[in-house]
């Protein structure tokens, strides 16, 4: 396979089957609903902020749809994992288990909660956290004392595990929450890509303890920027709404607070834009996986790549698509990002894993050779839900 | 003076002042602008999220109002507090003295970073940190160490001085500037609430290091939730921007970063609405302003209390306007309070006392007598700039 043969194989696949005209982005947000409509309310009501009903109904709209008990809007996808973590009793100098595959924010959230971010392998299966990997990993390096998993290496604390449901696709929850369960870990889920994707029926960031969702730009569903933390617990998801809410205390006018708060809280101008596109959520995943068949179809007997496919327990919203070179192709793909990006097609390959950021070089990790390899191949193509539309490209 | 008396005195000397139908709030946003066009422009374009044009016209222009070389616009007040405190220096376990009367968010920020909040009592002229007092204190308990002001009772380095430029009065800048270089303090303003509010000529926030804006719902300008970072210094402001943006190293695909950053910028949508805010900044300073003048002369001659006027050095926003009951009337407080919102006007205390507050009890503090007689007979006013036009109340 040659460069100039892998390359312009997937250039002609993609033009085969993305519109001819004009620059193809890797995920743009659709504004046909009530957008305009929700936030000119806001406006011309005065109601852009803080308070304001649409906060109030995106929050019971979310749980409605995710399924969750509770659902509490914040500011981004960031926030509410930091917050997320901090509910699942993340003390500082804990370590806390995350993904080497995965935006840096799943890292930061836990340095902000003054946490060491311990790095966790791949599934070739669902792109996340391998849990039996992990659970073999775990025997071998931590001892339990009481309530307690213990890091033998370095005597610090594993507090909790955060898998990230990677581009959309849902991680093995039940094996994950069986190790989780064997260790003592809080699992706490990173969806913040994947809001419409069920494992075995039930919708991620509501199997473990807490889940955060973000509604950033590039994201199916978008408040320009937002997030959410999911639960069912209601004492966790009131402890959430007080907390990002700069922990004040209820009052008629004495402006008092009973902790270190956040100001966290999404803007009522935000969740008018969130509400209108919940109303479409539904025809978003539809028209994304319509589109993901059609990747798959055409990506099938194209020599040293392959189209990634949901896990068999999952129905994902395939947020991000993504080809997977093979080991052999794999040295191709900066070429297939230049030739793909010339031809006016949005790609990018996944995150520099978390080890090799500077600020996370020397995190305790086990061996990462799946999640390498996913580094080294994997490229993600344009996604936005319009690109499923059946006109579009035939 | 009975409870009665000074009660119905305020209220029948609000009544007198403000219009009669339905509840008069603390403070209301007006969009009477380009707010709608430039919102609706962005859901059109689908530019709602992290890219945009009107995030870099809103930092432009707050810079060309506010005359600061530089401004980062970033999720709310707290947040732009935060950074400037980081970018300040300040380290965990630093000292920074903040006001012991002020909004929780400027405490908070001081915990965010892993520092202390020393608490700063206020000034009778200002409302905000007393600099002589401040001078005063300083010598007595501290030691300087090379280039560091420890403090000699708990051993840790004083770092900063936070002065906050209180309902919209500006600080005393020369006099604590002054203390701050003697002390070799970095001082970073919170101009959360001072948007339009000058020092001498210069705009507050741009006088020291670093300065940080709010733009919450309740403030003059509004973006729904938001802030901004002030600075001369190109170098912190492109540092600023680094760090809020997540650390993320330019590059055309790859996704790496540099240092733990945090998901801080303001959305598009949102800076939207804040450039047709600022395009009317000045007529809302102008008819708060006005507005103020109405309450000083309405307020001259009642017994027991006084209208709040800004220093002498000052040119205020007058953001929430301030009557102070005197010793004796103070214990009216409540009654008043009572009263007035009885009436459909709504009105409030100051904050809690930071060393009142259950997470920051036994914070070091210097003797806070003003700040306390403040807080026990400050009450704030309806301040919106649409009372301040001329045909209103009359």
């Amino acid at each position: 396979m040659s460069v100039s043969g892998i390359a312009s194989d997937i250039v002609k696949t993609l033009k085969g089957l993305l519109p001819s005209d004009g620059t193809i982005g890797l995920h743009e947000p659709e504004f046909k609903g009530n957008e305009r409509s929700y936030v000119n309310e806001c406006i011309d009501t005065g109601w852009v902020s803080s308070v304001g009903k649409f906060v109030d109904r995106f929050e019971s709209e979310l749980a409605d749809y995710t399924g969750a008990r509770r659902a509490v809007a914040v500011v981004n996808g960031t926030s509410a994992l930091h917050m997320a973590l901090m509910l699942a009793g993340v003390r500082p100098s804990d370590e806390i288990i995350i993904p080497a595959l995965t935006f840096v924010a799943t890292a930061n959230a836990v340095s902000y909660c003054g946490g060491v971010p311990h790095l966790a392998d791949a599934s070739e299966e669902t792109l996340g956290i391998d849990p039996e990997k992990l659970g073999d990993y775990l025997k071998t390096i931590t001892r339990v004392e009481g309530e307690n998993c213990i890091n033998r290496a370095t005597g610090r604390r594993i507090s909790a595990v955060v898998p990230m449901h990677t581009l959309g696709h849902p991680v093995d929850m039940d094996l994950l929450c069986d190790v989780a369960g064997r260790f003592n870990l809080a699992v706490v889920e990173d969806a913040a890509e994947s809001l419409g994707s069920y494992y075995r029926g039930r919708h991620t960031g509501t199997i473990g303890l807490l889940g955060a969702l973000s509604f950033n730009g590039n994201k199916i569903a978008t408040t320009g920027g937002g997030g959410a933390i999911l639960t069912n617990d209601d004492k966790l998801a009131d402890m959430a709404k007080h907390l990002t809410t700069t922990a004040r205390i209820k009052h008629s006018w004495t402006i008092s607070h009973d902790a270190v708060g956040y100001n966290y809280r999404m803007p009522n101008i935000n969740a008018a834009l969130g509400c209108a596109q919940l109303e479409r959520i539904t025809d978003f995943v539809e028209r994304k996986r319509a589109l993901a068949a059609r990747y798959a179809a055409a990506f099938e007997g194209i020599k040293g790549v392959r189209f990634f496919v949901e896990p068999s327990f999952a129905r994902s919203n395939y947020w991000l698509n993504t080809l997977l070179l093979d080991e052999e192709s794999a040295q191709f793909r900066d070429a297939v990002l230049e030739a793909t990006n010339a031809a006016g097609i949005a790609t990018r390959p996944l995150w520099t894993l978390i080890n090799k950021l500077r600020m996370y070089e020397g995190s305790p990790s086990m061996g990462l050779s799946v999640a390498s390899g996913l580094e080294a191949g994997a490229i993600n193509l344009p996604s936005s839900a319009i690109l499923g539309e059946d006109h579009v490209g035939t």
